[in-house]
């Protein structure tokens, strides 16, 4: 029922923007509309939505992988090596004029379709799917807490098992270990530790964590088979503190909580990102906080809505967005907390557990 | 050096085309043509290389991240949160007039440089990226090989262990285990237990493997931070042998190899499917071998050239890719045998190990 109800929703969103077809490769777009989960290979597998069909052409291997329950939503379509997929596409909805493509279709589909489809003029399907999926419903909340519970879980057993003499790579295999004892599944994530820590994107290295140094571990995973998000960062010292750093957490701590405060419905995105940056600036670090402050979290770990300049969209009850500000000081470390918060109906409420050794307390481990 | 030479190529292979401008996203080609490593997110991080230029744009706080090597072929331009990107590629290479994107470059990138640059023309790379990256030298060789060994260690550690009474999850996790001790990452692959491995494209389930069952194993893996992929395919049986399936198994190894043998430089690439496809048919199952013979195989899992009908480009030395052909019975089992095979200046050579566990003997394992 959950799968019918999305269509529904995206066929009235399609109908309000004039879009005729729209059509979807594998994504998590195409998971949270349909329940079908893959990758994107060199063979054409899509889903076809019009205002009343609901095709999916996929190798005819692949059809068999569906589960009852997708298969049933949809007017399936096999394809076998050394046909031309395209031709199925042209046939089945090739007199349309209006095509949305789903963001992450790769190029080549997209300019295939355009040569199969020499009429058509093609847009991007970002916005409805942003809207379809922008505000979670309570199941979705729920597996979200969850799985950022679960993740934390497993943080925390890195930090009171401590890190110092491993190298970042070896730390991070570590909480990766942990994260699945609790059912987790860590997909990537950063070990940055003392001047590492000044690159937000750092790639985990044989660097080996020193006493003195602060550490920040920003992490990603998931519980496999559900496919929702969890993103965390938490930024403490090992064996000692760095000269300065008590300054710099507290103002990233300080604009953490500024930037919650601001997170209320019918605020403008924006004022989230604002609320942050002034209280860095005002410390005197406006230079180093180099980033937006959020981005939703939801099947996909960066989407909408982003916490950023220049988005005037208004926050809405449902939201589940990254509050993550930080200051990074070139040579020397950097400093992020990073927290999911959730948009209630009044108010913004943490996801991530900040009691214990999750709480925002500068924190020194072994 | 090795970057230099390959954009150089690069080059070349554009003016051949009257390609102006060549736009790569995070992806294998990119990986191959600068060094330069990471995934696609939402924020925009390209190569524009032109005929006489190389740019990379990206978020400012992932230009720390570029190697000194890669670095120094390029002339970065960061970007902050809140900035237009697309401005940036409109300020350096709107005035072109014919361009080309990845192959996986996502769609809203492809729509965005349509808006930004509505006096250019788009096509694919694809082309020109084929054409670079198809014939492997000998240091692409030597780093398959390599991998596609350390791999085989962890699939003879598996079945020397045994399976019997394991899900397909669990055998997959401990396969997994055993590739990581040799130091292959494994990203994917499928255990298809039973009727199971009538699906060539399974997903692993909770199925417990019994005695009497055949198991397809196949799976994928790298060395991290080396890119070169592994990909192999072994079928054998768990306790006993079900009713016909040495036959079925025979013809199948007897498909293997005879493409094996029809891959000779100069040959079309169909040709090589046929071999295959012509043992099958002959045997009585033509209809349940549903693929083509074989793909590819270098930085990605699959890519040119393809063993599949319809393609009559010859076959030239340099070229690796996989055979593995299969018969898939419903209801009953699948047996697949893939090896890389490496194209020499006369004849083909397998890479992938065939003695010992790896040999293409019907095998009873527990």
């Amino acid at each position: 029922m959950i799968y019918q109800d999305r269509l529904a929703r995206a066929r009235v969103l399609m109908q309000d923007k004039a879009v005729e077809l729209m059509l979807l490769t594998h994504s998590t777009d195409l998971a949270y509309l349909t329940g079908i989960t893959g990758h994107i290979w060199e063979r054409l597998a899509c889903l076809l939505l019009t205002k009343t069909q609901a095709f999916f052409i996929a190798p005819s291997f692949e059809l068999g992988n569906l589960s009852a329950e997708s298969a049933a939503l949809l007017d399936c379509h096999g394809w076998k090596d050394g046909e031309d997929p395209f031709q199925i596409v042209k046939k089945l909805v090739g007199y349309l004029k209006v095509g949305a493509v789903g963001r992450t279709t790769p190029s080549w589909v997209l300019l295939d379709l355009m040569k199969h489809m020499p009429h058509c003029h093609w847009q991007s399907a970002d916005g409805i799917l942003t809207e379809l999926r922008i505000c979670k419903d309570q199941r979705e909340f729920e597996l979200l807490r969850q799985v950022q519970e679960k993740a934390c879980n497993g943080l925390v057993k890195l930090m009171t098992h401590g890190i110092c003499g491993m190298t970042e790579i070896e730390a991070f295999d570590l909480l990766k270990n942990y994260c699945a004892q609790e059912g987790v599944i860590v997909s990537g994530g950063i070990i940055g530790s003392g001047p590492n820590g000044a690159l937000p994107h750092h790639h985990n290295s044989s660097r080996v964590i020193q006493t003195g140094d602060a550490v920040c571990v920003d992490f990603v995973g998931e519980e496999p088979g559900i496919g929702y998000q969890a993103d965390t960062t938490r930024t403490f010292c090992v064996g000692g503190i760095p000269e300065g750093f008590e300054e710099v957490y507290d103002a990233v701590n300080r604009a953490n909580q500024a930037a919650f405060e601001a997170a209320v419905p019918g605020t403008p995105c924006e004022e989230v990102d604002q609320a942050a940056r002034k209280v860095i600036a005002d410390a005197g670090y406006g230079q180093y906080f180099t980033h937006r402050v959020g981005h939703g979290l939801g099947l996909d770990v960066h989407e909408h809505p982003y916490m950023s300049a220049g988005n005037r969209d208004l926050i809405r009850p449902g939201y589940v967005f990254s509050i993550e500000p930080g200051i990074y000081l070139p040579g020397k470390y950097g400093v992020r907390i990073e927290d999911q918060v959730f948009i209630t109906e009044k108010a913004p409420v943490r996801m991530t557990p900040t009691d214990g050794l999750m709480s925002h307390d500068l924190r020194i481990c072994e």
